[in-house]
C-alpha cells in the first residue's frame, strides 16, 4: 500500500511499528515520524485516524483489538483472518470502540469491478445469471515465510488469493451467497499447501459462478488480460518461469524467509516505490466474465466490455493517478463522512468464510452451506 | 462432413438417403449415385463398407439399428443419442453384427487435443490434475427446428455442446470420470432450453474438471483462440451479434426451421464447399487448459502450447489439408485394418451419460455418480 499512501494526499503516514529494526528505521529516516516496535505503543500515540495493519494474516485480529481499543479506525489487509471467531471478535472489538473496520486492499476495490457493479445495478443489463473468474499465476513460487506454505497457519492459495477471487465474484453477484463446492490442488511435495483449486458458488437469487485458479507458474492467464501484471503494468511474455527460478538459488525455508524480508520495506533488497511511476491501467484478478440476462461484461484492466444482444461496447478506463485510491476514496468516506464502507468487518468475514468453506469442501468432498453471508449493501 | 469426405480420397460417396426430394436430387447430381426416401433402402444396397449416420439425435439409435442389420459399420453423429437404453441398443445391435460403431464427428478428435493426450502418454509432465474447459458462443442464435430448442427432445447445449467438451475433457483426463455437479443456465424465455451450464467434474485418479458453456452469442470466447473459429478459420470480430441479427428477421419457429433447411444441402441457400479452401487452422472447441503435475497444456487451434517448470514451448500445427481426417483415420483404421476405435460406443454412451448427469445435477441440486464410464483405451 505504500506507493498509495505516497501518492494520495488524503493520507500522512504519521507513525508506524514494525518488530524489525531495518524497517523502523527506514520510516523514520522516510517520513521523520515516530516508530515503535509493537502496536500497543503505537495505537497509544494520539493525533492517529486509522492504523493500516499489515501484519501476517495470524496477527490481524489481535492487532485490530489493539487499534480498536485505543479508538482507532482499522483498515486492515486481506484476508481479514484465518478463523470466524477471529473475525468475529474484530467485528465486536471495533463496534463497541465505535470505529469504522475496513478489510483490504482487495481486488474488489479495483474500478474495472467496482464500475461492473454499477452498470448492474443500472439494471438494464438484467439479474446477473453466471459468472466465470479465473486465475493462472505464480503465487506460489514468489519467496514465502514458512506458514504461508501452511495451510493451518493461514498459507496456501486459499487465504491469500481466493480471498480476492470470493470477494470480486461477490460484488458482482451482488446476492447472498449460499453455499459451495470445491475441489483443490496441491501438487508439489515441496511447497505442501493447496497451490490450485476450482469451486462452484451459487447464490441465493439463482445466480452462479466458477472460480479457478492456480499458483503453479505455468499457464499465465495475464494473457488473456492483454499482458497486464496483478499491479496495472505490462508484463514480458518471454520473463518465462521468473518465480521459480528465482526460487531455486534458496537453499532453504530460513533462506528463503530472508529473500521474502529482504526485500520488503527497510530490507537490503528493497526499492523505494519511484514517484511519477504509476501503471498504466488499473489492477485486476485475472479474467473475469460476468452474464446477466440481458449480456455480457468483461472488466479488465484498461476498459469495461459490455456484450449485449445487438452490440457490443468498449468503456476505455483511464489509468488512476493514484494506485489502489479506492481504497482511500473507502476509508476517508468512513472516517471523516460517517459512510458505512462496503470492505467492513461482516463483508470480509463473509469472505472468509467462503475461504474456510473451499477447504472444508473440498475435505470432505460435499456442499457447504454458508450461514454467515451478507448481500451488496445490507 | 461433406468436405472431409469431399476432401479425403479414402472415402467415396456411393449412395445416400434423405426424406428430403432438394436434397436426394442434389446428391443424385454431384455424385451420380443412387438415392433413397429411407434408410432400410440405403442399408440394403450392396458395395457399402460404412454408412454415416447425420440424422436428428432422436433418430440415431434407430437408424445406427437398421445399419448394423445390413451389416454396415456405422459412423455416427454426436450425441449418440439422447438416453442411455438407446446407446445400449446401439452397441449391442453393432456388436451382434460384427460391425464398427463410431460416434463422430466431435472435437475431441481435432489433432490439438489427441496431440496433447499423445504428450500427457509420454508421461514427462506427470498426471493430469486440473482442466479447465470453457467455450462462450452464439449457440442457441443459430436457426433451428423446434425439437433443438426442447430439451427433452434433445435439444439445447447440453446434448449438442457438452457433448464436445465433455468427450474433450475426457480425452484429455484420460481416467474414468466418477462424479459430475452442475448447474444449468435458461435466460432467454423465447429459447426455452439449457443455454449455459457450469460443471465440476471428478476422476477416478484424483484429477478434476470445470466445464464452462454460455451459447448466448455474447462474450466471445474464440478472441482466447487467437480469433480462429470452431471451424479453423479466421473470425471477424467486428461481426458481433450476427447471430442474432439474422434470427431477429425470422418470424415463428416453422420460418426458423426453414431457415435452417434451406442452408442444408440441395437447399436453396446452401452453398457447396469450395474446393482447395481448407480452413488455415484446425478446429477447436474453446480455450481449455490442462494442468498436470509438472506441466500445464494449451491446444489452439494453431499450436500446443507447453508450460514447464523452467520454459515454454509452443509447438507450431500445420493446418490440416482435410478437415477432419481424424474420423476418417479412425474410421480406415477400424473398417480396414480392424482397429479398436477410441470413439466407439462405449465411450460415447459414457459421454452421453455425463451430459445426462449435468441436467440431474442441476435439476435436483445434488452430485450425480456415474456408472458407465469408461477409461481412455479401456
Amino acid at each position: 500500500m505504500l506507493p498509495t499512501f505516497l501518492a494520495d494526499d488524503r493520507i500522512e503516514l504519521a507513525a508506524a511499528c514494525d518488530p524489525r529494526r531495518a524497517a523502523r528505521e527506514q520510516f523514520a529516516r522516510d517520513f521523520q515520524a515516530p516508530v515503535f516496535e509493537d502496536i500497543d505503543a503505537l495505537a497509544a500515540q494520539s493525533g492517529l485516524d486509522a492504523l493500516y495493519i499489515a501484519s501476517p494474516h495470524q496477527f490481524h485480529a489481535a492487532h485490530t483489538r489493539v487499534a480498536a481499543a485505543h479508538g482507532k479506525h482499522v483498515l486492515v489487509e486481506k484476508p481479514m483472518a484465518i478463523t470466524l471467531p477471529e473475525c468475529d471478535d474484530m467485528v465486536r472489538a471495533c463496534a463497541t470502540a465505535g470505529v469504522h473496520l475496513i478489510v483490504g486492499h482487495c481486488h474488489s476495490f479495483d474500478t474495472p469491478y467496482l464500475l461492473a457493479r454499477k452498470l448492474i445495478d443500472a439494471g438494464g443489463l438484467g439479474r446477473v445469471r453466471m459468472i466465470q473468474a479465473l486465475n493462472y499465476t505464480d503465487f506460489l513460487y514468489r519467496p514465502r515465510r514458512p506458514e504461508e506454505l501452511q495451510t493451518e497457519a493461514g498459507g496456501g492459495v486459499v487465504f491469500s488469493q481466493a480471498a480476492h477471487q470470493v470477494d470480486v465474484v461477490r460484488l458482482l453477484a451482488g446476492s447472498r451467497a449460499t453455499r459451495v463446492r470445491a475441489v483443490m490442488g496441491r501438487w508439489d511435495p515441496a511447497r505442501p499447501t493447496e497451490g490450485a483449486y476450482t469451486a462452484l458458488l451459487w447464490f441465493e437469487d439463482g445466480a452462479f459462478a466458477s472460480l479457478a485458479y492456480s499458483g503453479y507458474g505455468r499457464f499465465d492467464s495475464d494473457e488473456w488480460c492483454g499482458w497486464t501484471g496483478e499491479m496495472g503494468n505490462p508484463k514480458d511474455p518471454q520473463a518465462y518461469g521468473q518465480a521459480r527460478r528465482r526460487l531455486a538459488s534458496v537453499a532453504s525455508a530460513e533462506d528463503e524467509a530472508r529473500l521474502k524480508a529482504e526485500g520488503t520495506y527497510g530490507g537490503p533488497a528493497w526499492k523505494p516505490p519511484a514517484p511519477g511511476t504509476a501503471a498504466p491501467a488499473h489492477q485486476h484478478f485475472g479474467p473475469v466474465i460476468v452474464s446477466c440476462e440481458h449480456g455480457d461484461l468483461r472488466p479488465l484492466p484498461d476498459a469495461l466490455c459490455i456484450y449485449g444482444n445487438n452490440r457490443r461496447e468498449r468503456i476505455e478506463l483511464p489509468a488512476p493517478a493514484v494506485p489502489r485510491f479506492e481504497v482511500i476514496d473507502e476509508l476517508v468516506d468512513a472516517v471523516l463522512h460517517g459512510a458505512k464502507p462496503l470492505h467492513d468487518g461482516p463483508w470480509a468475514r463473509a469472505t472468509l468464510e467462503i475461504c474456510l468453506a473451499l477447504l472444508t469442501s473440498a475435505q470432505e468432498g460435499r456442499d457447504v452451506e454458508l450461514r454467515h453471508q451478507v448481500a451488496l449493501r445490507e
